[in-house]
């Protein structure tokens, strides 16, 4: 992992509104609007086993304007014109008049109300529902693995070490996502450093201040759920320290 | 997982037909034709790893008319051209004449007969497959899983809750395909509410109302065997209700 | 799986040789050349992981003239002018300067030449290699999956019942490919029928009389060997008849 | 696998240096500038899973120059314009005005100095971190498998016979990148003979003399740690010199 988060920075509300919808390399010198930013990433995620039947969503926003995808659709297929626009209250400003925005709305507001992000991802990856079974607490904690690097201080921008213990929240499921606000919010205030929540059985919400910083914490999270998955398969635990690994030194 | 379906709205087979070939998202407004629709779906399925081999087969129909893929060929090579279009009864209108109507023709013409979708897909994916191996019984029970959400009630067109049990029927393979239609027809009689049937070792059939239904359903059940049988391989079950989970609440 | 094999025809050399280069489907209207046949497939079997490194090979043939893929290049990125074009004998009639054909030659004329396929395809897929160390024996045996269908009985072209046993023979590794020689030859008369050869702890040799039939039984036998590999880690074989397994019937 | 690599030369580093940039192959026929190759390779690797957040790292050189991935940014998306071309020393002499060359400079400048390779690859690969959490000591230990053929002699560009002990060198992870150098000089002196160095819960660097070399033989590592992984998790092990494995000889 390499990191480019300054150690100890807050980041003002402020600063996080600046930075939605942009990225801070040149990668995005094609910039791409933020329905654009969602159609892409929608293909994208799918590609990665992220969004399996109509399943998963995404929303970005600029200021005070949202962008979330619709519900209930493929979303490998989400074109730009299928994103939905609206208010910070949840007023649909545009969209396509057959659709629905995601359910995952009032999930999104509350997070974007809580912590400011710019982009949040829900993922229904089989690496995270796999790490909420096996881990049946209220942490997924993990330690030792340089991926951790990959995850910055939702709080404060500032960086991990790769040997510090990363907890991530894991709250119950419920029938409507929407119902999942209550102990959503509990979460987000029990590890304010974490910018991702595990759902048991369910997903994730994982986010970042610009859609890119969010989609690589989401891989990096991703990516940390599945060797804690592989090994506790493998009769070992994300949660114990390792104790017995001699190499060169 | 979002759900567009009603609460216990019973769709008529009229209304079934009113759909099939239609999707309910702006993501088809460049409306590809039923051939179309299936060379697509053949190449996205084996990239999916459902159609190894020549394994795997497809159906789509527009009012009695139905549309089949040809046996014994690479799927991800299937074009519009390759497609058989024929009677509701079997009878060939059009299709390539070096080639034949898949050998599955019989068992899509039996869940046309019984359950009226719009659209069928014969997968041979490894997690189903090893679902049945792992899962010996009548059914493949699945409860407590979010994706749950993601399988409508084929007979009412009805929401499932993410904590009841997802009961999928499981018949035993058969020679020949063509001799899996009695116990087939058991089985889609045994549990109406369910738009899938395993075969034992050898794959799946499952179906929506419109091609994209279809394929959003599949890859929700494909999952859910899936993470059956990584359950299964960490010594837990996708039938017994979690016990000793305790995150946020 | 589906079929096209009729039951019981045996196939001549001479009309093993008239399939050559030749696809049964019109999935090849735009007919490709030999030399374009392996830079296709060089590409597709790279992406299912079977040509890691610059591991693996290809040959066709049309007639007594043979098509061969260069030893020692990344295999997605073969062009059709990087084939080599060579007499039965191995004379080369055409290819790169700085390339040579691949170490495999010896071991494709031994299988033209004992069987008389239009195409052979040696992998080194995971899957395979996993089969020969789980299973130790002088045979991989699979019986009771439907995938079965797939492998075509290589001496008649005849069909494979699902539930009958296939038996692949598995030989042991040499350090000089053209050193497997010999065993490769114990091997192909000890199972005439079987379209297949695996080396231990190296890959599998698979063939077919046209390219596309090659292909769709190398993911035939692929699948195979990924399901042997999955019941023996779950505590089950694939050498073993199902018992205890019971659904509708 | 196939080699090249003709028994007993030694290159000299005169050889290395006209060597780096170029293929062997016709597959660059249509040269690729070095940025272009780090923006190609990225790409590629990323899709391999090697990459994933902004994980990963990609170095080339020609003669005294050296190109270099930059840090932070997601490595799919990395243009060619992105790369940063450096001094031997390190001093920037062209790149992104707001990005920074990725932290793993002052390790690919340590294994130029040390070994003189053309490319060197930085990997993340879950393959490669699962081997060094499994493998817990100085060596991962890989002996009997064909593709270990795939990885050249680093000091003398010899063949490795398929059943000789390849040992890689395993070194404990650091808090920061650049602190790992001396170990790194450690284990690269401490088995001069091998093209990689892993780093345990970290990932890998792996070296070759041109683009293609360094990633066939990336490529071949990661597989051989991914098998022994899979042993390891069959209570196997890569280690331990296979027995009671008879089949045709």
């Amino acid at each position: 992992m390499e990191e480019e988060y300054p150690v100890g920075t807050v980041k003002t509300k402020e600063e996080n509104e600046r930075n939605v919808g942009q990225s801070l390399t040149n990668q995005n010198e094609d910039q791409m609007t933020p329905p654009q930013v969602l159609s892409y990433l929608c293909r994208h995620l799918y590609s990665l086993g992220w969004m399996p039947g109509s399943g998963g969503a995404i929303s970005t926003r600029e200021g005070d304007t949202l962008y979330v995808t619709p519900s209930g659709v493929q979303k490998e297929r989400v074109k730009a014109s299928d994103v939905f626009e609206l208010r910070a209250d949840g007023t649909v400003l545009s969209g396509p008049s057959n659709l629905r925005p995601s359910q995952c709305l009032p999930l999104f507001q509350l997070i974007y109300e809580v912590h400011g992000p710019g982009t949040i991802i829900h993922s229904h990856s089989m690496a995270v529902v796999m790490a909420t079974i096996l881990y049946p607490g209220h942490w997924l904690r993990i330690s030792h693995l340089h991926m951790i690097k990959g995850v910055p201080r939702q709080d404060t921008g500032g960086r991990r070490r790769w040997d510090e213990e990363l907890c991530i929240p894991v709250i119950e499921n419920e029938a409507e996502d929407k119902n999942l606000a209550g102990r959503l919010r509990v979460a987000l205030c029990a590890q304010p450093d974490c910018p991702a929540v595990l759902i048991r059985r369910h997903g994730a919400y994982i986010w970042g201040e610009s859609w890119d910083k969010a989609k690589t914490t989401a891989e990096s999270i991703d990516y940390l759920c599945d060797i804690a998955v592989r090994m506790k398969q493998s009769g070992l635990s994300s949660e114990v320290p390792p104790s017995g690994e001699k190499g060169f030194e």
